[in-house]
């Protein structure tokens, strides 16, 4: 099913150009080409599914048409988790998704979103810019047909929703907590346990005490989920999803079939939406936690020193662990450690003493 | 010299296109078109004068040179200094610079660049896509026939380089530091003397202890600077720049003047060059502060709590009676300040605890 040249050029002829026009540029020579986009989100989920067409309507405008970008939404062409093989194989030019959901091809795809305790939104784009991780990033990708940017970041997520207080390490172990990935391993590992539930039922297993906890994104989100009204406790900070990138993949005869222009009309405009998702939550979460503190009652709690010293260092060997399991992870691991380590420092002298001083200053006026 | 609609359509006309193509799209029509940009940086300056020739290359290379933007570094055209006014009058197209610079005009220009203890990075950006920063900027341009948007940020600052400790307030008082606007008035009220000293001229006044002080930028600019040689201390956060944004300004009859799809690709050109940047700052300052503090014995130090506070508290009082100058700049302040409130809860249960929670894990191991 990938699209072929034939198709390709099919489509220009039915635009009814090409030929005709002697002095027309390679843009109008290829004609007008829609693209299908398999979306992994419901459509208009906020934030997410937003996103998606808001990429899409910017190509769209960008090429004044060249390039219409029509958005599935998850399920309508294919299950949310299938849209990369969808690019993959060609059923779907491009898909708006997560790369973590991959990892059972690689557990190396886990680094191109979040690890626990890794790199925050501001360092994991500078990696990825400028620390080797696209260059990575390309190559494992190229192994499936496809070709990935970054569009997008929530922000540091929250640490999520309990019925009880966290207030030691002991208080974790017991527990049934909704959290997958390389944080559910984590938490597991201090005793806890970790479920796999999907999003629509999330809710349900809260208010039931089939879990005791959940995890999901941050206030925004959490708003419009509703956990407030069956768990009161609201911890952070997210440890286990400091920066879960959002992508987009192309496939990558399509991708190799785009003009020049086209390309970067592409990349800037996935660009420029990796610069816009995380302003919009930045926004929303402020309105929504001011919302769920002093409108719900919401108790928002700080994790203890002793939990997430825990939590850190079961993370170290979580991710270690994985790295461990094949040469091209342990080689996405190794580059984005060592950028840890340097891109921290400078996080360290910057961003968050001058959040911490501001806090300080503030909290006494 | 204001770019009018008649020099528009020569333009179009001395491309031999046009008339000709009965089936062409408006892009075709318009022709091709060059664009001046007057940049207020020395050409290839790192971060800066790279950033304004990166800018100018993605429209280029996404319109296929429909438009062509050709960059005039500071001094070309015109000084620094005066980017806004070429823009204005139409002697430039666009500028590149940094809003602070027209505060002569209305200090209301300050917001839409820093303010001390002010917006972080990610804030601002969400103020202005969310918060009706942009609303308030674009009447603000306005007033100037000029539209500005944001087109990068360097990252939360350094807090300078100063030739003695500043263990406590006393400390700070008495001395001559290089640092301009609000951040000056500041440090004056501490009893600092606060000086105006052109960036060449820095390095050789610290040298000759005509200045015991200096900001600049980060680790990756201020090493540039050789201020490392000349100065042993290197304190931190940044309290008077948090998110030095820098913007590019149209002039409004040129832009009214470009087509939706030229628009659309200029502002998502802008909105990626907001993304880049903060990135190629936070990569290269990583590298650049392990350069000065494990090969250039750099002593690296933090504010204390005591100063930290007193210039917060000034910080507070300078920008509220700048905020007091004129009704408009009240309004800008109004609506900065009440995004703050609610912004800065959001980083304080996400980004800021987490990077404390990250370091004590890291340090531990």
């Amino acid at each position: 099913m990938n699209m072929s040249r034939k198709d390709f050029v099919r489509g220009a002829a039915l635009a009814g150009l090409g030929a005709t026009l002697p002095l027309a540029t390679p843009a109008i020579a290829q004609g007008r080409r829609e693209l299908k986009m398999a979306s992994a989100w419901v459509k208009n989920f906020p934030g997410f599914g937003t996103a998606a067409e808001r990429l899409a309507q910017r190509i769209t405008t960008m090429t004044d048409g060249r390039l219409s970008v029509r958005v599935f939404a998850a399920g309508e062409l294919v299950p949310p988790f299938e849209v990369f093989d969808a690019v993959s194989t060609g059923t779907a030019d491009l898909y708006h998704g997560v790369e973590f959901w991959w990892q059972g091809k690689s557990k190396a795809f886990n680094f191109f979103t979040t690890t626990p305790f890794g790199l925050t939104p501001t360092e994991i784009k500078s990696w990825v810019y400028y620390g080797g991780g696209q260059e990575l990033w390309d190559e494992l990708a190229a192994n499936y047909n496809v070709k990935s940017f970054l569009v997008g970041n929530p922000g540091v997520q929250m640490g999520g929703w309990f019925r009880n207080e966290i207030n030691s390490l002991d208080d974790f172990r017991g527990i049934t907590m909704r959290m997958g990935g390389f944080g559910g391993e984590v938490i597991r590992r201090v005793g806890a346990t970790p479920a796999s539930i999907p999003g629509t039922e999330v809710y349900q297993a809260l208010q039931s005490g089939a879990i005791d906890a959940t995890e999901w994104v941050g206030p925004w989100n959490d708003l419009a989920k509703g956990f407030h009204q069956v768990a009161k406790f609201y911890y952070y900070p997210g440890w286990h999803e400091p920066s879960s990138n959002v992508s987009a993949g192309f496939n990558l005869d399509v991708w190799n079939e785009l003009s020049a222009a086209d390309r970067e009309i592409i990349k800037v405009a996935c660009q420029a939406e990796n610069d816009e998702m995380e302003a919009e939550f930045h926004a929303n979460n402020g309105s929504a936690l001011d919302v769920l503190v002093t409108e719900q009652g919401v108790q928002l709690r700080a994790y203890s020193d002793d939990v997430l010293m825990a939590l850190g260092q079961m993370s170290q060997e979580v991710v270690a662990e994985a790295a461990s399991e094949d040469a091209f992870t342990r080689r996405v691991y190794d580059s984005y450690m060592a950028f840890h380590a340097e891109a921290r420092r400078v996080t360290e002298t910057s961003h968050q003493p001058f959040a911490r001083a501001r806090a300080m200053v503030f909290s006494a006026t």
